[in-house]
């Protein structure tokens, strides 16, 4: 398959990497990276064992890499104003699109400008950073739950998974795409909002019974929201200490969100709180403490 | 009255410069002022006017102070523990002890060590700050609202209420000192905590519509949790917008729990957020937005 990767962050280049060692053709579109990678290739770090590519395929337009079978969206959500800017030099007739942003609302927005039919979404369970440019760290985990936004056939999501299997990515096909996000979300909201508020990481905040707490109850009110979205069958309560179980074991992990805002980036609020604060809304559900952490964190990281 | 003032920080030092001033014969219990006062006297700053105070009698001990007619009580909350210590000096059978400090349990502890007959406790609605050592900044507000703990006449209330109210602080005995201390707790809660929190001053986090919704949602927890403590009649929710209003009007204005953390001051989350959460939960009313608040403030400032 030829691949683009679409926003070559620390998810991008981890997974671009993968699908290129498995023998495809692929394509990234870079940006901080662009004088590093074309000539001198990208290194991966990996709990699985490291590796380094080279050539690699770097570009600075979508113009230059042309059309694509698949093109994987790795953008942060702030930066979605660009899909028709970075994707449509990217599409022939069948060209899929499969996003592994974060939060809620990216197929949706996709599929306003190039139609439902080739949108695919996924969450990525992975714990990997950027290092300097042409150097991407892969701390944990990797696997991919991803499905189809609007085409009732699973052929095309078992084939693209079954394409991440054997790069090396475990990767699972589901029909409730809507259950999947959720489910990132649980983990996601709690332990991203916390980490980035108080600049702390996950196991600073889980030996703290207070925090632990508060991080368990936030995945109560997530896993109540969640169970009212018309998923194919219920998130039970019991998620919320496999969770917590699951993230006990990474250690001194800094999730994504802690380390944008260490660095001074903006945050993604919008597509992993705001949309799912009003997704819960709608169906008549508030949530206490998610909301609280949502206005903290924004008025820490606002200028003011 | 001979007046000792235990614990000598903002509020005590600028409500007994205003007793001296008054009239009173006021001794200061120092430590970090001991030896500046006894040399240089005492100032204040304040927007009704500066006032300069010499001679002031500071001490290092209660024993040097001896028996008065009325303990101040000023302490912060988590040197409780030093209450037999500091007061038992100060008092004859007929000594009042007044305990001006923040949050749920001093009357009790006082009580405890002291009888009940003897404490009185009131809460203050005051925006102060030291200044270097000698100076007390008066920023705004100062009333006291005071009551007896358990004895069940009113009429030393109402003569402590006329001897502040003559010497300038205007100050109302009531006959519900529970109610007078949620009704403080109802401001603390949401702006001392955020504000510590984000350290940001209340205008800050005033403007933010999402933070000011926030304290508001805040506020109606502890209402509502008020409502449940047998309260002589209950507290309207108007009563947020009210404090919402009343806060606008500080302009940039730093809580003490602020300016504490700001300063590496230990905070007093024990009396001003576990108590109140605890006697909330003692009447079956959960306030996540608190408990989220006391979660995440306490692992703030912890040193891991």
């Amino acid at each position: 398959m030829r691949i683009a990767v679409v926003g070559a962050g620390a998810l991008g280049l981890y997974y671009g990497a993968m699908l290129q060692k498995g023998g495809h053709e692929v394509c990234f579109l870079l940006r901080r990276d662009l004088e590093t990678i074309p000539k001198n290739g990208l290194s991966v770090f990996s709990i699985n064992g490291d590796f380094k590519l080279f050539p690699v395929a770097g570009y600075g337009s979508s113009e230059e890499i042309g059309m694509v079978d698949l093109v994987l969206v790795g953008l942060k959500t702030f930066a979605n104003q660009s899909y028709r800017q970075l994707i449509t030099p990217l599409l022939k007739d069948n060209s899929i699109i499969l996003t592994l942003q974060n939060g809620l609302g990216n197929e949706e927005a996709l599929a306003e400008i190039f139609g439902s039919e080739r949108i695919m979404g996924g969450v990525a369970f992975l714990c990997s950073n950027r290092g300097e440019p042409g150097v991407v760290h892969h701390l944990g985990a990797g696997r991919i739950i991803l499905g189809e936004y609007a085409r009732p056939y699973m052929d095309r999501a078992e084939s693209v998974a079954a394409m991440f299997s054997m790069a090396g990515v475990p990767c699972q096909a589901v029909t409730d795409l809507k259950k999947a996000r959720w489910e990132k979300l649980i983990w996601n909201i709690p332990f991203n909002g916390t980490c980035a508020l108080l600049q702390k990481p996950v196991n600073v905040l889980l030996s703290n019974q207070r925090t632990r707490c508060l991080l368990r109850d936030i995945m109560f009110e997530l896993i109540q929201a969640a169970n009212c979205q018309s998923l194919s069958n219920p998130i039970p309560m019991a998620y919320a200490d496999e969770m917590l179980d699951f993230t006990d074991a990474m250690g001194h992990y800094k999730p994504s969100m802690q380390i944008d805002r260490e660095e001074g980036r903006e945050l993604e609020l919008e597509a992993i709180f705001a949309r799912p604060l009003d997704a819960a809304r709608q169906k008549g559900i508030i949530m206490p403490r998610v909301e609280a952490l949502h206005a903290l964190l924004e008025e820490s990281t606002s200028r003011s």
